[in-house]
């Protein structure tokens, strides 16, 4: 498989000030902060927290994802004129045009940025980024980065229950892209589910821009556009040890088949031959990389015995045939019996599991519900009530640390004011539990990691930041341990 | 609202080439491209139909979207030495050379795209659109056109569903940015919510590149951001009427608050004042669109009356107050109890409803499912079987048509063999309704429509095609019968 393109990270930039202009925002983000600069109050400081408030697909954990992108937004964000010429046209027509000159002016050269790394195991209602900077650029990025955090979290934490439940050994391909929110909802399912644990994407253009391996062989269509063995061109192939001697392929094919249906009890009437054609022809094509769909008509009256018959006539010649691909039906039934009654024979096993909908849908729960709330202005706490208790802010700028046991196991998130002494490794800790009705809790860390990291300073990316690829190997590693 | 800019057509032709390349694909439909090429068929004549096995959201219909932007990536279908040497790189070592060559000199000259309009009202197992030319392009362009129409459709016509419950008056605003599949899910969202029948949409972005109307107020932050009376500034407004006499807002809405409390019941000590203060900030600022979220604290104790009292104020100075946003909690409740306190004194009503998360993500059904099939290759009809009946595909190809009573209402669309003769008006005809069990029913139309047209043919869009914007007009006068 290819490399990742050297240029990666250059492509990306240019591309996110393409997929994410400073427009790609709400509305009301423009009317809040022309209110601000109306009352004077848009350079005061502010301070938001970017947090979700329940773990996904009812589990006990999120996987945060989509950092690199905001870092990258925040780098880029700009407002060209045609950008303010539109603003002025849909703002309200009294709007005070000296405002339009300020919004021009404006970049993220006064934000700063702490965050918990990309692809860090985080819990609900944990602040995981926080945005500070002046009161009107700060709400201006509001939607946008939930834009880019919600859906990469979402997904890629999607991905890695699907791992978690395909066990380390397994391959497993994302093949989404076309039941995704358009292109770019795909492309965002193939990076983030690769960063989740997924090893292969089907999408193309996401191995050429983010260097994920691709994988894929065949559609039903393949298989339905031939109808008779009179199709299969060139007919003949050579052994895979270098013998130049060009081997009839479909005779010998057709002296296995006999023997297969014999051994299958499958009846020669019923087998297709437009399938075998389809095989055969693919075979001769890709005789390293023979896997073919076998569900086009039936797997046991055909699919499989023409699969057997190719697959023992490329063992002949030398070449190892790599498995079958089953589309649908029901696929743990169907999986068993094919290994049952031929994988002895071809001395391989199921090994690779395509996923497409279901991961970049995430049906069962199809957002995260990211939220990005005020904590901080002019150094006051700020909060929001809510009938909802649930929906009620925790005000005042923090600090968020991860607690180890002496085992190096992480057994408690821990939100103190950043105001507060940080925990020391070794010294008892009163704590209140979320949900345990203020009642404390005495715990002793052996161990205590300072969650977030400054990220971004003063317009520029700081030192934290991880290259993408290694982030991915890390993951990786993660599920084998 | 700003007009729809003139150059939309344009910047989306361009942009499509960047947000879909042809590389947006899956793996195999270079493997079987190379397939078919290395046996030569790659130029054979090949028909692929695309639609969906079932209406989504368990409702009885689907508007099929998606066609304007499935022409453009047709007309720009071209690979770059880039893209073929990323392909080179990706496909197995021992791959003949020349299939490389004739990959760079591919493009859609040879393909015929005969497809129902953008936006009609359509059914399952209805082939939407036909795909016609030589073997390996049309298999090459499935994912593509398929990430194209699937999520466009379905978000269409959960847009539609949400326009048929809120019937033809109420305003509906897309704002679902924040929870959607990355930025151009946001973005593919909010341009088919539109065609679906949402009049507006928050995401600014959207209305600069497609002209939708925008629309938005303020975020809770915006309202706890703000601590005390103190920080407004200005205080003063001058009346709508011109008269150029500065009124302090302030004291003229302490009056009224007074009064309010009193009417209400609610008690003064309960009313937030930083919420007022962030009431008063706003309708000095937009005092033509005062319209605050009054849910950050307590509807009934603060925002209501404080709402009320600067509202009264604004009236006094000739303004005409556009109303509240209720956020959260028990919507319609809330909305009633609102309705009934105060909505005499503001002579108005709850007008627009704002769907996001659900909206975009369409939750209840996050993908719509359409597949694309091989129905005909060199003139013969191709079948895939099914274990599933569900799958199995209908051969050959095939014309639809719309047949209609009367009364001018459709009552019937029915599939021929694109070989057998039309129906005709006023003449009977024996169908056979899908899941009738072959059981025959003769109809007499009163009036038959040809329910496709070609809208590509040999590299041009066609002439069936009209502009967007004609579209949406359309779709959203239909409501309004």
């Amino acid at each position: 498989m290819a490399a990742p393109t050297g240029n990666t990270c250059e492509v990306m930039e240019r591309s996110i000030r393409e997929r994410v202009p400073p427009l790609l925002t709400d509305l009301y983000q423009f009317t809040m902060a022309y209110a601000y600069w109306r009352a004077g109050r848009h350079q005061e400081p502010a301070v938001f927290e970017l947090f979700f408030r329940d773990n996904p697909f009812g589990g006990g954990f999120s996987l945060f994802s989509g950092l690199h992108d905001c870092l990258l937004f925040l780098r880029s964000f700009r407002f060209t004129d045609e950008d303010v010429e539109y603003l002025r046209s849909v703002l309200p027509p009294d709007s005070d045009p000296t405002f339009f000159q300020f919004l021009r002016g404006l970049d993220c050269s006064g934000v700063t940025v702490n965050s918990v790394p990309e692809g860090t195991v985080v819990f609900a209602r944990v602040p995981l980024m926080e945005v500070a900077g002046p009161l009107a650029v700060v709400q201006l990025l509001e939607t946008s980065l939930l834009c880019l955090v919600n859906y990469a979290s979402l997904v890629c934490s999607n991905a890695a229950r699907f791992r978690l439940a395909a066990g380390p050994r397994r391959k497993l391909l994302e093949m989404g892209l076309r039941r995704a929110q358009g292109p770019d909802g795909g492309l965002t399912a193939s990076r983030y589910t690769h960063i989740g644990g997924f090893d292969l994407t089907s999408n193309v253009q996401a191995g050429f821009l983010f260097g994920i391996p691709v994988a894929g062989t065949m559609a039903h269509s393949y298989v339905t556009s031939f109808s008779s063995l009179e199709e299969v061109w060139p007919q003949t192939l050579v052994a895979a040890n270098g013998n130049r001697d060009q081997v009839d392929l479909i005779s010998l094919t057709k002296g296995w088949l006999g023997r297969v249906c014999d051994l299958l009890g499958a009846e020669p009437g019923k087998i297709r031959e437009g399938e075998l054609a389809a095989f055969l022809s693919y075979a001769i094509a890709y005789p390293h990389n023979f896997l073919p769909v076998i569900d086009s008509y039936s797997v046991s009256c055909s699919g499989l015995p023409n699969f057997c018959a190719v697959a023992l006539a490329l063992c002949e010649l030398g070449y190892r045939p790599r498995g079958v691909r089953l589309d649908s039906g029901d696929l743990c039934r169907q999986s068993v019996n094919v290994r049952l009654r031929c994988w002895a024979a071809c001395e391989n096993e199921i090994d690779t599991v395509g996923v497409g909908t279901h991961l970049v849908t995430c049906t069962s729960q199809p957002s995260l519900g990211c939220v990005y709330k005020l904590v901080e202005v002019r150094g006051r706490p700020r909060m929001k009530f809510s009938e909802d208790p649930e929906k009620t802010t925790v005000p005042g700028r923090k600090a968020v640390y991860r607690l180890l046991d002496t085992e190096g196991h992480p057994f408690l998130d821990l939100l103190c004011l950043a105001v507060e002494p940080p925990p020391k490794a070794g010294l008892p800790l009163n704590c209140y539990p979320l949900g345990w009705d203020n009642a404390s809790h005495s715990v002793t860390p052996a161990q205590v990691i300072c969650l977030r990291q400054d990220v971004f300073t003063k317009g520029q990316v700081g030192i934290a930041q991880h290259r993408m690829r290694d982030i991915i190997l890390y993951m990786h590693k993660l599920y084998t341990l």
